[in-house]
């Protein structure tokens, strides 16, 4: 075998094979928009030069690969938290991580192209209502889809990443039983989000097994805002019979919660528990602090870059739905029913 | 002329001239790392061809270019504004954002050479201690760099993006003062950051102003973190004469007070107001809803995107730095200190 000199880069390969160091970069990464005979090529060369790619080198800067996170709307403090995920990881593996915010023009088999040919090895949507328009674009482009908390899940197998969103519901709303409540309600997101289902049955499941009644006007749908739970909380505190504690379907809904409370004079914990749902910086920062199921927001966004990645590379995927463990963080929102009852 | 029967592309300059499309792109947007001859070369054959180079698609997919905004420490909810502002005015122009966290590896010449590898036409640094040697590694990599608040405010000519934080801070101060508070504490940041003195001394001038007294252990100094707030709020409001009103030097600590006050039974505003500085998110989901000062911190995201943009163009920019103004936004966390004075 020849001794090489110098190590060859990128450069030398594609100099030899007159291609562009993009190309060849694209067939390292296992990128299919490479011609075949281009692809042969390059590979061959690769070998007759001994390439060796340089060892990722840990905690340094970011590379020429780019993968997109895109949010359907306003970036607020779950998404803070799931780009935080997204660039740690991004961050070891030296993948620049780009943030945008999907734009109605977004919907496009040009939209698809374009996140092409601009350097993405693939997409993470984040609790997006995707289209199959849109799935097809993405696929006819071969760009890599992850999607984080889908809103609806379409037919196709997309690759999406969530948490136990039941067993989160479930235990929230055992843990309000255990303290003694017996008429919770529920202020929670969209009736069609797949999330937002999985909490609402959680909650009917806890419900049911202790033999508590589910009042009418007790389940409410919202948009996961803050503005939700100032409307819904006041609502459903203003029925003939108020709940004594109320599981919201996210933390920003539960702060407008606690807001309609405070607003009707009412003291959390003493006169009304709430329990949120996905433990961001908000959920720490309410005073009081608030009782919330906790999803792994940051580590979603890890496990969405890495599998994106892996897609991108040609390499198989365990499955194509992963859900990361939730966990209730008990704080100060939530007290004995006793409490509420003496008020 | 000849006339062309199909508009040039970068391609068909690129393959004119014998370089890769990336260095006819370079030329365009003015980089200076590029050899004078290939530049020449690139520039008379843009003319031959006349290149026009595509009007940007308002609204549409994000471009080859990329600009990097790095962050000293986690994102907050600070962050989650100015990534909006960035992203937003990103979108307009093609320039997709790359978000990331700086490391500590990220303080040498090679990490700013592999920015300007990896793609990045300017780097946006927000809140972040920039050392001399970090200021010198970018410039010979020739890369645009654009400061939002810095912390510190090196000697060198540095373009950055500010608020009018010594004017909000006067009217934060003087906003107590006209609901009669006269014990008024200030809660800031780090003593050295250049926007915590000059909110400080806009506190000062204020009580100055209005013959009103700074009490011993009345101005505190810490992190713009949660935690501050929970440990100096604590500590002002165990003084011998508490104060009736605090104004904190951000929303994140101003949260942190809030919860010091409930922990020790207080009410707000009833027993003490609260005024913040940031009007992040979390501001108007406190319970009650804080009165702060808000810092226009998407439309600070937009001005240094575009800024950087200009500085990777070449052209020269107006100042060298740029103050948004703040506003005071009245909330439900102030109230006249009769009701403090009477609890």
């Amino acid at each position: 075998m020849p001794v090489s000199p110098r190590r060859a880069t990128l450069a030398t390969v594609a100099a030899s094979a007159g291609v562009s160091v993009a190309t060849v970069s694209k067939v390292l990464n296992g990128r299919s928009d490479v011609a075949p005979a281009t692809r042969s090529l390059v590979q061959s060369l690769l070998r007759q030069h001994e390439y060796v790619a340089p060892s990722p080198r840990r905690g340094e800067a970011v590379g020429l690969d780019t993968v997109e996170v895109q949010f359907d709307s306003d970036i607020n403090a779950y998404s803070t938290e799931i780009i935080q995920g997204v660039v740690t990881a991004g961050g070891e593996v030296g993948v620049g991580v780009v943030v945008s915010v999907m734009k109605d023009g977004d919907r496009t088999a040009r939209w698809a192209r374009d996140l092409l040919s601009a350097g993405r090895r693939a997409l993470i949507a984040v609790t997006s209502e995707l289209s199959a328009g849109q799935l097809a674009a993405l696929s006819r482009a071969h760009l890599p889809l992850v999607v984080i908390d889908p809103l609806n899940l379409p037919r196709a197998r997309v690759t999406s990443v969530g948490s136990t969103n039941f067993a989160g519901g479930l235990a929230a709303t055992q843990h309000l039983l255990s303290l003694g409540h017996r008429r919770i309600a529920y202020v929670g997101g969209p009736a069609t989000a797949a999330c937002n289902q999985a909490r609402l049955h959680g909650y009917r499941a806890a419900m049911e097994t202790e033999g508590a009644a589910v009042l009418p006007g007790y389940t409410r749908s919202g948009r996961f805002r803050y503005q939700d739970g100032l409307e819904h909380g006041a609502a459903v505190l203003a029925l003939p019979e108020p709940p004594t504690a109320i599981f919201v379907g996210c933390d920003e809904t539960a702060l407008g919660v606690m807001e309609a409370a405070r607003a009707r004079g009412l003291r959390i914990p003493e006169d009304l528990s709430i329990v949120g749902f996905d433990d961001t910086q908000i959920a720490r920062m309410a005073s009081p602090p608030l009782t919330t199921v906790r999803q792994p927001l940051r580590e979603m966004g890890g496990v969405a870059l890495r599998t994106a990645l892996r897609l991108a590379a040609g390499e198989k995927i365990d499955s194509h739905h992963v859900e990361l463990a939730t966990e209730l963080v008990v704080r100060g929102s939530t007290a004995d029913v006793t409490c509420a009852e003496h008020a």
